[in-house]
Formats: C-alpha cells, structure tokens, sequence
C-alpha cells in the first residue's frame, strides 16, 4: 500500500513514517506541505519521492491508497473530505475535527464510500494500556467504580506554537489532551461518557488558550472519572488508575508514545507488578489500519472513537466555560 | 485541666482519651450519652469518674474546665452554644455544625466568651503533613500549580450507620471527608477555595446520602484542586500530591489518622525519600489546645478552620446538586 502525509509534521517524522515502513508492501510515496521548500525539504529528508503544496494534485495521484492526516485540527475536515472523495483511505490524527457535525461528515463520507477511516489515537495501541484492558475485562478488579487519569505534562519547546495561541487551529489542552484521556477511558471500560464538569486555567504558557484544565465524568454505568490535563506541569509524571470492588490497577508513566511505564495490581495492601508487552504504538496501530483495509478487522481507534473523544472534549470546554454541568453531545449516529 | 466528653463516641474511645491523658496534668472526668447505660458502660470501661446523660447537669459541674464534642453533627451546634455558655473550652469534631451560619455562631460565642475553641482536624497534625507544608514553605516545588487528592477509603464496617444513611445527622462522604480534604488543601496553600463543581453519587452504601464524589476546586491564586472522596473504595488507599514549577511532592497513604505513610519529593524524574516525624496526631491536637488554653499560641485548627472546611464541603454538596460551579460561602466574618 501506498501512502501519502498530508501534513509535513514532527509527528509523521518521529512516529509514522518508521510505523508504516515497517508493514510489509508499504511505502510512503507523497507528502504535502503548505510551504513548497519545506516539503521539499522534508521529502529529502525522509526520503519521499514526491513533495506537493497543492492537496489536489497529490489526490489525482493514482498510485496512493492511504493519507495519513496531521495537519493542524481545523484542515483535517476538508482535507479528509478531499481524500474520501478522491477514493483514498484515511487516517486521521486527533482531534478529528473542530466540530462533532465536521467529524461525523467525515466517517460517514468514507463509510459510503467504502473506505477504512481511522484515528490515531495511538494510547489505546500501548502494551501498558491493552494490559490494564485485560485485567478489567478478566475481572481481576471486579466491578469498576472510579477511574483518576493524571495526564499533565510539560509541553515540550518544540511543540510550542499553534498549541499554545491559536483557538481557531484546536489549540489549548482540552482538544490536544483530553481528547487522549476520553479514548482511553472509553477502551477501558467500553463505555461513553455522560456528563461532564470542569475548571479550566491559563496558567503560564496558553496565550488565548487554556493550559491547564481538570474535569470529572459520569459514565452510564454511575463509574466516577476524575481528569488532569496540562501543558505546564513538569514534575509529575502521568498515571491511570482503575479503582474496582475487588481490586485497584495503578499505571505509572502511561500516559505517553513511548512502550514504558509500570502497572500494579493492589489488592489487600500488597502491589504486584504486572508485566505488558513494550511493542511500538504506532506500529501496532497501522498494522491495525493496514489489515482493515484489506477486509480483516477493524481500526485500533475507528471513526466512530475519533467522534466520540472529540465530543467529549468539546463537553468538557464547554462545561469549564459555562461552569454547567454539561452532557456530551455525540451528535447523529 | 479536666474534660468531659460529649459523646460516648469511639474516636474518642480510640483516639482522644488516650490523648488527653498523655498531657500532663489533664483528665477526663465525665462523659455523656443520651442512653444511661451506654454512658455507664462507656464510663466504667475508660476509668471515667462521672456519667450523664444530662448536658446540663454535666455542664453545672464548675469543676470541668473543657469539653470534646463528638456527637453526630446535628448536635454540635446545640451542644458547644451551651458549654459556651457554661464557661467551657471547646475542642469540636469537624464538621463543626450543619450550616456555615451555625458554625460562625458557636466561634463567635467563644471569642466574645473568652473561651478557646477548636476544630479536631487530625490531618494538619500529622508528620506527614508538616513536612509537606514544610516542603512547600521552603520553596522546594517552586511555585504552587496543581493538588490533587485521593481520599476514597473504604468506611469501616463498624462505622456504617448514620454516616451512611441519616442527613440530618451530616451522613454522606461529602460532610464526613471533604471538611477533611478541604482544611488539608488550606494548610498546605495558605489559601481559600473560590469557587467549585462536582459530581456526587450513591454507587452502593448510601441509603438516601451520597457516598462518593469527585470535585475540582479553583484557589484564588488560580491553583486548580482535584479531589475524590469515597466510602466504598476499598483497595486504592490515600494519595495527597503537590505539583510546582520546580518539583513535586508526592504522599501516600496520608489521609489516616495513623501516623504512617511515605513522602517522595519528584524533581526530573528522580524520587528522593523525604523522612517525617511519626508522632501521635490527636496529641498534637490536644497539646496546642492546652496550651492555647494557657495563653500560649492556636489550637492546631481553630473555630475559623473548621468553619471554612465545612464551607468548602457544603460548597462541593450543593455543586453536586445544583450542576453549577458554585463560590464557596465562607459567611460573615
């Protein structure tokens, strides 16, 4: 298969690029970019054969298969709408939209279409996290009643920028983080958030934008989730923890790209390490991507999860601005 | 200085007999309960001279110079107007009354008395939490961004009863552990909640009062707090952790009248132990009080301190309820 990024991003060049040559026949043939020397550049550097600036034209060629979407949020609805149009399979980094309307267009055009859609939430896809996921669903921790996600971090120098200043871009932490948090929350307990409360905070770093926001969920199920984002806490750490009638799961350092981290099993006082498998993330989820578009299985993180993340998201800005509690609206099915 | 007890209650069988007694020159020489033959048997078991179950009578005794309220919450204010009243140093459980009106009646009574009154919070005497506030005081962590608090335990069995089925008498996690959290969050930033939103919920032991909650708090310096409170959580244990521009501190197992737990100080990634004195808390508590009563210093928590913690609490409660970001009343100075 073949694939072109559209977006000439850190993220494709950190993660993706190596994720999707490591699946056998694929190739990353095309990357586009706003700026004609900076997509030359990145070609160059990554060894791509083709650079554009026009999105068109790098649609008309007929030799890709897949895009792999990472421009800023608010390009990602009518570039994705151009690819499905164009017959190109789609993966699209979180957020998936601006809106919940713009992302289920989105899923819905690619599902008429015939075409596998994806989002990259890449969490989902850790050995920390599918390990935590087997524990709940084995029962190990019988009936779940609380989840505490502490996903506060320091955003690094070079990521600042559009993040930290420019609203209209989906920047500020809620889109860039919490939309993180909502899908795994939703893969551990397979379930979607009803309701939402939050305070929101410009502490330092946020120009316009929030920098640092807490929020606490209802789940159908009565389930308690309680959230910390931020781009300006530098110490902490990050951590997921499931709290359940027979037992607590307490996942240090999971919250990151990066196969580490620790879980523990309490039950009675006594911790017990549990051991989980340290493959790549990304790799795990275009392997994922690639085998659903040849007809077997499904994406890690399908369409429908992208919408329902950024909908929690979106109840989460408003629920801190309006300071309501405020019930997440996923739109139409 | 001799003591009544105002309840036959088992904190002060547990904790603050033994407390007293380990002051010098301090007794407990009466105690009342509203059954005669609980407060007999109660006062034989614990080698007290004098049992009633007339507050009056109790308090005609001119030879009791101060009073430990532990009755169910509904009872205090009653109770403290009238030892007040009866020329009678109070040291009060928290939450010190049902309402913050109540509560600022009672402090006043004693201040315009003469009389010394305090709020029981164990926690700010704990070893744990003075080196914490230590930490924090001595700029160890930098600047203050972010708390977070996990105080969801599981109520002991042979505390079940009227925490877990009677509002009237103040049951519910929210009057039992938030007061608890809340005058901890103010020890250690030297600040007032602002304002807060939460989620409640009944999830199994509750009859009629909630017994979990998640709120997150604003401080008027912009610190955002993050708290979980539960009576059904029974593998979890504590957490109390303190994030700065410059490190973290993170406590376990700290929320326990017990005078265990352990302290790191997180900075870069690297975990360095941080030793505390392990001294009794309710002595601690008691000693400032008598001292206070002798002209030197506070108590440890004041009647101020457990008006603002029960102000926060009923803050958290009526955000539960309301949906609303709700301002803390702290009420008439």
């Amino acid at each position: 298969m073949k694939w072109a990024l559209i977006g000439a991003s850190r993220i494709a060049a950190e993660q993706m690029i190596r994720a999707i040559r490591a699946q056998q026949d694929n190739a990353v043939t095309a990357v586009l970019s706003g700026d004609a020397e900076r997509a030359q550049a990145y070609a160059e550097a990554h060894e791509i054969d083709q650079a554009y600036t026009d999105l068109d034209a790098l649609l008309a060629d007929s030799s890709v298969d897949a895009v792999y979407i990472s421009t800023t949020n608010e390009k990602h609805h009518p570039q994705a709408m151009a690819a499905i149009a164009a017959g190109k399979h789609v993966m699209c980094e979180k957020p998936l939209a601006m809106s919940v309307a713009d992302a289920r267009d989105m899923v819905a055009a690619a599902d008429a279409a015939g075409l596998t859609f994806a989002t990259n939430h890449h969490l989902r896809n850790a050995g920390t996290h599918l390990k935590i996921r087997e524990l709940i669903a084995a029962g190990r921790i019988g009936k779940v009643q609380a989840v505490r996600v502490a996903h506060a971090v320091y955003l690094p120098e070079n990521l600042h920028g559009w993040r930290l200043d420019n609203p209209a871009a989906g920047g500020g932490v809620i889109p860039d983080i919490v939309v993180h948090d909502a899908d795994t929350v939703r893969f551990h307990l397979q379930e979607d958030p009803e309701s939402v409360v939050a305070i929101e905070r410009n502490e330092s770093l946020g120009q316009g934008v929030e920098d640092s926001v807490m929020s606490v969920w209802q789940m159908p199920s009565g389930v308690l989730v309680e959230t910390h984002e931020g781009f300006t806490i530098r110490h902490a750490g990050t951590s997921f923890e499931v709290h359940g009638t027979e037992g607590s799961i307490l996942a240090q350092g999971v919250m990151t790209p990066v196969p580490v981290g620790k879980i523990v099993l309490r039950q009675d006082g006594a911790d017990t390490p549990v051991p989980f498998s340290n493959h790549d993330l990304y790799e795990r989820s275009v392997r994922h991507f690639v085998d659903a578009v040849a007809g077997s299985g499904a994406p890690a993180a399908t369409g429908i999860d992208g919408i329902k993340s950024l909908a929690v998201a979106l109840a989460v800005k408003k629920a801190a601005t309006s300071g309501r509690r405020t019930t997440v609206d996923y739109g139409e099915a």
